[in-house]
């Protein structure tokens, strides 16, 4: 009875189904938030698509040059994983300059962010053995700096302003919630998909699980209570319930308890919220930073607060090993190479023969795209 | 190479991926199919959203109180699929008052409605030990009869002649779909989801499938024969061909055969459909019942139907134990719980200070959300 | 520790999750695909819900006549699958005849197919013993020709100039990009649902995943090669993107490696795009072939190309068993039954009492649905 099993399968289909999880946020989470725009939704989904596929592809290759075996590079379930692990990187940082970059401009991007992205990660994870399961920091803060140094790089004068196309319509909204709900649902499988199986596992999918459902209730409630006349912004709701998926991801699997992993997705929700509302028009204002999507308030301060929790909860022996140190090096790093990676790759990105869009142009479909009835609204 | 298989991920990651189809019945299943009104999309996902992630910690903990351990709250997936399976008595409750209740309203019925299912589902399980294993009675019996008495206690004179917002437009019935087809999808899911693993998890999953394949014939054919001109209604196929996976639900681990399956849910794809042509106006212009949703017809009757059917397969032998008397007082109890649990919501809910809205102000995003541009149609 | 386990569970769930994956392309895959069409999105996703729950039924009884035991059908998942996979034959003819048939027509087409599918499907498994894992012959390439036969017996001279709403609109186009992505990222579980499990799995799995990859890098590059001013179409973004998925199928669990998967994705997305801008308007001018969807582009030819694809692959013995010849014969099979089937099916469509909708109706919800208010757009 027990030969009848091919117990190969018995290891390959979990990873099998954890990894068909993480492909859905990838392609349907990331792809339909960022369809909140008016006159973008092509660009959002398509060139989430097309960077993702593309993406993939060269994670395989980066990722697979740190692990060859005679010179060759394997691929199974857990490689595919952490292909699409080295594409959300780019999707994050994608989120910072919608609607401003050629998809040529995106392809260079993602060429160079992975290929930091897989430095930092065998530093991270080798060298350093740092613990960062559900990658608050590696992929999270990571891909939030690279994309908003590039932001910062590729600044527009001339949208200081805003952007008539800048901005939501009815249905946009809806269509951005199918991103956000997805990314929500199956975030505690992006925590728990490099976990080793077993315990560990478990123990980062009901970590997530809480994190999550504890930031939905502060984003709401801090939406509401700085929002005029206590009404909610969609803005915060499609973000910001995500934030505690985030900020959890470094101490998932560690011994956080129930309360320990709702009081950081708790704080990660009112962050992100608070972020939106204040600290975002002041980094377009003041610093240059125009973050289209906000990933500074989804990605970048709710990864570090991942970061810092993990610094925590390893200081407080909540991790069968580790240091403190080795964890605020790998915050360091992360934030080192993201912030530098992203402002090499501005400024390649900014040479003028990749077709960037003139500013009238930007967050609208129809210059990539044949847009035959472009929506009313 | 067996050790070398980590054996609690064999016992843990089948549960894990019933509990993610379950996740996304309970936040994109519910989520989408209440966006169907034109003005209340931001609302039926957003709402959705908050009063799942709420509920379900407050199922943890109420669910949680029955099976305490040294004094402590056991937290594992089996009590994760519990949490979302107690939310969904109150997003189904939340289609009966759907557009007419303030958030808070909402937040107190979650409270008070998962406290009393999980009195009941203690009753009907623990002590009754009845069947009930997709939940017909304890869930949708309960939630919708529940919700029916909330609205009925709620009951708005100034809408009786209906309001212009209650009504869809053609994209907000597109949106709709979204969660029909994910409910039906992942509904054997559901049935089989706290079943013993093996044969019998097998036999919910194929007996829910085959019912609600035969609902979809039925709902689609009487939704044909009763309209004008032999068309069909989207209200009808958005909800009562889902109806075959509510009634099935308490036999559906039983060894009722696949034409047992499939006739109970030709059943119920009728009984929903002439529910909502001919009795939900009845309930509204003659009991004061205003059912925004038609959750009478979805989750009452062929909540009611599946009672009934398990009544008897039991008498008939198709249960391992049981009997028709317990199945029959399980059943009683439910709607029971629901009647008086729901009209002491209801006058709770009803009492001044909670922000209900005004009549002109239903099925309105603009109350509660920042909307910047409304649906033009 | 090893007895506390279920060991059907070990077998069962694996299959379980596949169909599920299966399920969700079938019902949202190829329902939202075919939203594309501004007025005839709820027959699109409505339509195909009733033709994949009544396809399915049908499916289990004629597959089950082939594999009787003491007289009876057995039902498990496995055949769960395979009823699933018959429907994806109809589904895919009906994207040929998309807009100008009714209900009624498309279920006696359902009735035909579907039982000429089970014969050529014994035939090629059976009989002749070819491979095709992922059925590209056997679903994809007899689907659309099938669906093509009918098309043409079907021509309707009046649509020879088009058709005002046989089109797209903005949000249109947004509900069709649902489709392709649940489809894109489920179909590794299609092209290995079927096969051995463990490491003929595994292939299968990641031969399609790269196929598919490759296949958006080519269909984005053709498309964007072919268009005005270097610009992107969606529906090659909506359609060729798949092709590789579909291209791969027969030789999915084969021992192509990573590069002729690759390979064999690339092609089909230069083909597949290809077609959409050259070769669909001369079928539908010269020919007569009207084919709404393009299925000719996206399961036509890369249908074809996967079984000589497969005919390659098992002459240079990347298959562990097999001959060309069985590969070849298994391709005129399909293309023969699917042809002379398609055709006779459509003579019996033609009959003038199954409500077949006038042209100035084609492409028109409000035929058959009670449609409130239109599209404004």
């Amino acid at each position: 009875e027990i030969k009848a099993v091919n117990f190969i399968s018995v290891i390959i289909q979990p990873l099998k189904v954890v990894f068909q999880d993480v492909h859905v946020m990838i392609f349907i989470g990331f792809g339909f938030l960022m369809t909140f725009l008016k006159r973008y939704g092509f660009s959002s989904v398509g060139f989430n698509l097309l960077l993702a596929a593309f993406g993939l592809q060269w994670g395989l290759l980066m990722q697979g040059l740190w692990h060859m075996h005679d010179g060759k590079i394997k691929i199974s379930i857990l490689e595919m994983i952490n292909a699409d692990f080295s594409t959300a990187t780019v999707l994050i940082s994608f989120g910072a300059v919608l609607g401003k970059t050629s998809p040529v401009q995106l392809l260079i991007m993602t060429i160079l962010e992975i290929t930091i992205f897989s430095i930092n990660e065998h530093l991270v994870v080798n060298v350093l053995k740092a613990h960062d399961v559900g990658a608050s920091m590696i992929i999270h803060a990571y891909g939030a700096y690279f994309g908003l140094a590039v932001a910062r790089v590729l600044y527009r004068p001339g949208l200081r302003n805003g952007h008539e196309n800048d901005g939501s319509v009815y249905h946009s909204d809806l269509f951005a919630m199918i991103g956000t709900v997805f990314l929500w649902m199956f975030w505690p499988s992006f925590n728990s998909a490099i976990a080793d199986q077993g315990y560990t596992q478990l123990t980062a999918v009901i970590n997530t699980y809480l994190s999550l459902a504890a930031c939905v209730m502060s984003a709401y409630a801090i939406s509401s209570l700085v929002e005029h006349k206590g009404k909610l912004d969609m803005v915060h709701i499609q973000n910001a319930t995500l934030a505690g998926g985030v900020a959890v991801g470094t101490c998932a699997d560690m011994n956080i308890g129930p309360f320990g992993a709702m009081l950081i997705g708790f704080v990660a929700g009112i962050i992100s919220t608070l972020g939106f509302k204040f600290l975002s028009p002041i980094l377009a204002s003041s610093l240059g930073i125009q973050d289209t999507c906000g990933v500074h308030n989804l990605h970048g301060m709710p990864g570090i607060l991942g970061g810092l929790a993990g610094i925590v909860s390893v200081a407080l022996g909540k991790a069968e090993n580790g240091s403190p140190a080795m964890q605020a090096a790998a915050l360091a790093s992360s934030l080192g190479f993201a912030l530098i990676g992203g402002a090499v790759t501005g400024f390649i990105m900014k040479l003028p023969f990749w077709g960037q869009p003139p500013d009238q142009n930007c967050f609208d479909d129809s210059i990539y795209w044949e847009v035959r009835n472009p929506a009313l609204h």
